[in-house]
Parts: C-alpha cells; sequence; structure tokens
C-alpha cells in the first residue's frame, strides 16, 4: 500500500473551459510527487514536490495564477507539516516568491518559529537567497479578467468565489510509513488586503502526524477555520472512523453548522487514502501501486497506469 | 453557576518583581469582565473587556508592555471566537494599535473574513476609525531592557523567553450559556519580524463552542500550534472529560509529544472552570458567583468577594 501521495486542485464549481486543465494538472501533481519516493524521497519531499508543480501550473489558484486581492495584487498563504515530529512551517500574505511552498518549508526547517508573515516573510525569503519575481508573472489574464469583473458593482461575490477555489494540496505517506501534508493557495477572489485564509492556520489548513495521518482541506477557508477541518478530521480517525467516513462526517458538519462547502484529501499511515468534497467538484489524483486515481465529480474513480 | 468569567496573564517563570503586579492585574481584569455582565453584555463583551484590561496594563506581554521584535518594534496576535456561530475574528503582526483584542472583534464583524495580516491590518484600522498609536506608547522600559539584553551574543534566549510569555486570554459563559473567549499577545521576545505565533490561529490560540466550551491558551505559541492545545481541550471534553481533566491531558500531551509548557483558562455552558498549566507559575483568575478566586503556583485558589 506504500509509498502514496494524494492532491487537490481546489474545491468548488470549476468552469469548463477550465476542468480540462485542472484535471490534468492533478495527474501530474501526483506523478511528480510518485517519483520522488523512487529516489529516496520522504513524505515531505513529495508533497513539496506535488504543489510546487501546481503552484508553478497557471491552471491553479496559487503561486503563478493566483487569484488578485481587492488592489489588483498577490498575496499567497502556504504550510506545510511533518507527521514524524509535529513539526509545521508556514507563510501568510508573501507576496513576490515563486513557491510559497517551498518557503513555508524553509521556515520550519531554518527558523525556530512556524509562520512568518507578509513583509516578515520576504525579508526571510531573501535571507535565504530565494529569488524575488515580479508580481506580473505571478498573475494571468484570466485572474485580471476575474478581479476586474468583480470590482462591477452589480458582481456576485459569492457565485465568482465558487468558480475559483482552486487552492491546491497534498497528502502523503513514504515507505517507512511517515506522513506529510502540504497547502498552498491565493486566497480569495478579491480579498482584502492582507486577508489570512485557513491555508497557514495548523490544523485548519492542513494536519499531520504519524499516530493518525494527514489532511489538506480546499474550500471555504473561513468556514474551514472555524470548524478546524483538518484537525476535526484526524480526530474521528483517532476514534476509529476511516479516512472517508471522518472527511464525510466533518465535511457534512462544516455544511450544517456554518454553510460551508469545501473538500479535503487524506491519508493514513497504512496508505488508506481518501479524496472527498461537498462542493459540487474537486480535482484530485492519487499515485499508489503503479496505479493513478483521479477525479472531478461526486463518484468518480478513473484509473491509469503511472 | 453562571455567568462566569475566568482570566490569565501569562504561563511561564514570573520574576519576583513582576508577580504581583501580574496577580494584581488578573483579578482586576476578572473583575472588569465580570462587571459587564451586570450591564447586561454578553460572554464576548465580557471577555474583549477582561483582555482590554490587561492590554492596557504594562505588566502584561500584550498591548502596552508588548515584548519586542528582533527589530525592536512591536507586532502583536490578537483573537476573538463566540461559541454561539463559532464566529472568529483575528489580526496577525499588528503594529500602532492600543488594543489589538477589540480590531479583531471588528475583523469579525464588520468583514466577510477572520483574519488580517500586518499593514492589511493596519489599513483595516484607519478605515474603522481606530487611532493609531505611536509606537514608542506600547514599550515599556522593562520591555526594552529585555530586547537589549537578548540582543547579547551570550543570552539566553530559551531562558529570556520563559521570564515574560505572558500572553493575556479570557473565557467567560453569559447568563444565556453562551461561551466566548478572547486571547491577545506581543508574541516572543526578539522573534523574527513577521513572526505569527498560536494566537490568532483559530484552534490554537483559542476556540469557543457553544456545544462544549471555551478555552484560551498561553505558553509556547510553537508547540501550543503543533499541538492544536485550545481544540484539543474540546475534543476531550467532548469525550467526557471535565475542563480540568481535558486541560491536563492535553498539556502533558503537549510536554510529552512536542517538550512544550504552557497553561489555559477553561470553561463550559455550565460555568464549570478550569486554570491548569504545566510552567512553574501561571497567574489567573476567575469570577463567579460573586466570588473572585485568582492564584499564581499550582495548587493555589485563594478566594475574595468581588
Amino acid at each position: 500500500m506504500l509509498p502514496v501521495v494524494v492532491v487537490h486542485g481546489g474545491a468548488g464549481h470549476i468552469p469548463k473551459d477550465r476542468a480540462e486543465l485542472s484535471c490534468a494538472g492533478v495527474r501530474e501533481a501526483a506523478r511528480g510527487g510518485y517519483a520522488v519516493f523512487k529516489t529516496g524521497g520522504s513524505a515531505m519531499d513529495a508533497v513539496v514536490e506535488a504543489v510546487t508543480i501546481m503552484e508553478n501550473n497557471p491552471a491553479y489558484n496559487a503561486g503563478r495564477g493566483s487569484v488578485l486581492n481587492v488592489k489588483g495584487g498577490v498575496e499567497m498563504d502556504a504550510l506545510v507539516m511533518d507527521g514524524r515530529t509535529l513539526a509545521s512551517g508556514a507563510v501568510s500574505a508573501v507576496r513576490r516568491v515563486a513557491n510559497p511552498i517551498q518557503l513555508a518549508r524553509m521556515v520550519m526547517e531554518k527558523t525556530s518559529h512556524l509562520c512568518l508573515t507578509a513583509e516578515g516573510a520576504s525579508q526571510f525569503a531573501r535571507a535565504m537567497g530565494v529569488p524575488e519575481v515580479e508580481e506580473e508573472s505571478l498573475i494571468t489574464d484570466y485572474s485580471r479578467m476575474r478581479w476586474k469583473k468583480n470590482l462591477h458593482p452589480d458582481a456576485n461575490p459569492v457565485e465568482s468565489q465558487m468558480g475559483k477555489m482552486g487552492t491546491v494540496g497534498a497528502v502523503a505517506v513514504d515507505a517507512e510509513g511517515n506522513v506529510a501534508c502540504a497547502t498552498s493557495t491565493g486566497g480569495m477572489i478579491n480579498k482584502m488586503e492582507g486577508r489570512v485564509g485557513d491555508t497557514p492556520c495548523v490544523g485548519c489548513g492542513g494536519y499531520a502526524d504519524n499516530q493518525t495521518g494527514a489532511v489538506s482541506p480546499t474550500g471555504h477557508g473561513e468556514a474551514i477555520m472555524k470548524v478546524t477541518l483538518s484537525r476535526l478530521i484526524l480526530f474521528h480517525m483517532e476514534q476509529g472512523k476511516s479516512p472517508e467516513e471522518a472527511s464525510d462526517m466533518a465535511l457534512t458538519y462544516m455544511k450544517e453548522r456554518v454553510s460551508g462547502l469545501g473538500g479535503v484529501v487524506v491519508v493514513d499511515p497504512k496508505g488508506t487514502w481518501a479524496a472527498r468534497f461537498s462542493s459540487l467538484q474537486m480535482s484530485w489524483a492519487a499515485a499508489q501501486q503503479g496505479q493513478l486515481h483521479y477525479g472531478l465529480y461526486h463518484g468518480e474513480d478513473f484509473t491509469e497506469p503511472i
């Protein structure tokens, strides 16, 4: 059953013209994460590689392709967590870096802190020699079009949000049974400057514990935070629920208690995985035992050889 | 048993010359929070009032009296959560506001977001008409002395942190059985610019749910985040543990799993409360049924009429 990597490319309502790109991208990311195991990489290496691939893919709301804040700027959040030690690293509202997920990992490995925000995160990136990129290089025509559309007084912000919630994330278990998670996002379309969502918040935007499993969520960030979605799923698993049962219980609770929709990818240390969502769609892919599984709508589980 | 408010003024090792100030301050804050109930205030009103009193008191590491970051600046984190709806508001790395806890409440009540960080939080404060204060007005001689001492190459940062971990927090239940929590901090002494600790992270730096109770923690922020301490305590209470049992279980787990020390104040919706800590000391006070309880060392529970 080991190793395994499961990725998502965001939950919500994905416009038709974007769905194919999103589905192709998660398959590529799962393959990329899985390939890391062949060269002796850890679960942490695999999730960071998978998320890096999606950050570099403009089809997702993370890294290049991030949605714009109300002022037309890009501010990104990212989190990693290592199930061996519960070590975690995060950045929030960071600008002008190509791969926030790699910077989050550096916060975990190179500082005594867990989260750096805004200009402090940028300073740390410079100190680590991470290249500063032009903000323009992170912005796609699609992001700018959507930003402008949402500035119109008659725009429906809720509907617009549903159109592109494409936070990306990954969970993995390596051959030694170590679990890890990684999540990265540009946040909500036309968010206020400095808005921080669930992603960099441990227990909300991800959690990984070798004793239970790992989770990476996507969806309405504020709702995910209110129910600490990732930690909630692992609590259900601690009570004996499977990754699938635990995910469905927590997603149902989030819908009923705070009217929030979303989705998750989950693994346990034995390699049992789940990709579940309460939204209309979630692009996801899982790589295990030479097989790639993937889907977009409820009930889908397509397979192909890796 | 209702209403009740319980506050803490930080866990750690409080220097002798500061202990009296810290103990007097928590009694004043608990009285202030409790008084809110007499004029019809809610649990949320009570915790914000109690924390505001401690932010204004230079004896604590929150608001005026906050520790300084490595560059000698003040960056503050704060969180509120309302157990009725799970609504929450937070600010991280915010500068030049006297009462971050009030700004956190405004984020909850006046925006569609849950957390604003750094310059974005300042912009929001200006838009809300919150006065911008001089950074100097938040800095005490004591904070500056400790900052300078820690810049010395032979400083022991771990020992220094223990000396002043004085995050402040409060939990309350009002006569209707609604619970709320509030937590505010200047963070860690000589932290990197932009460091965000557990405080503004829902489930870590606080949690409130009418179905279970409310928690406000203090201690080593990175450890609190790794175990999502506040949510963990409420999960134990959901499994039938008392506030005291649940707190001790979670604090023991934090010590054993990630070598972290800290403390918490906890209430359940019936008004059962606990003030527990794994550190040497935690200044705390609780107001209930016309009595004030308070303590600093393990085993202490002094009482006086309110």
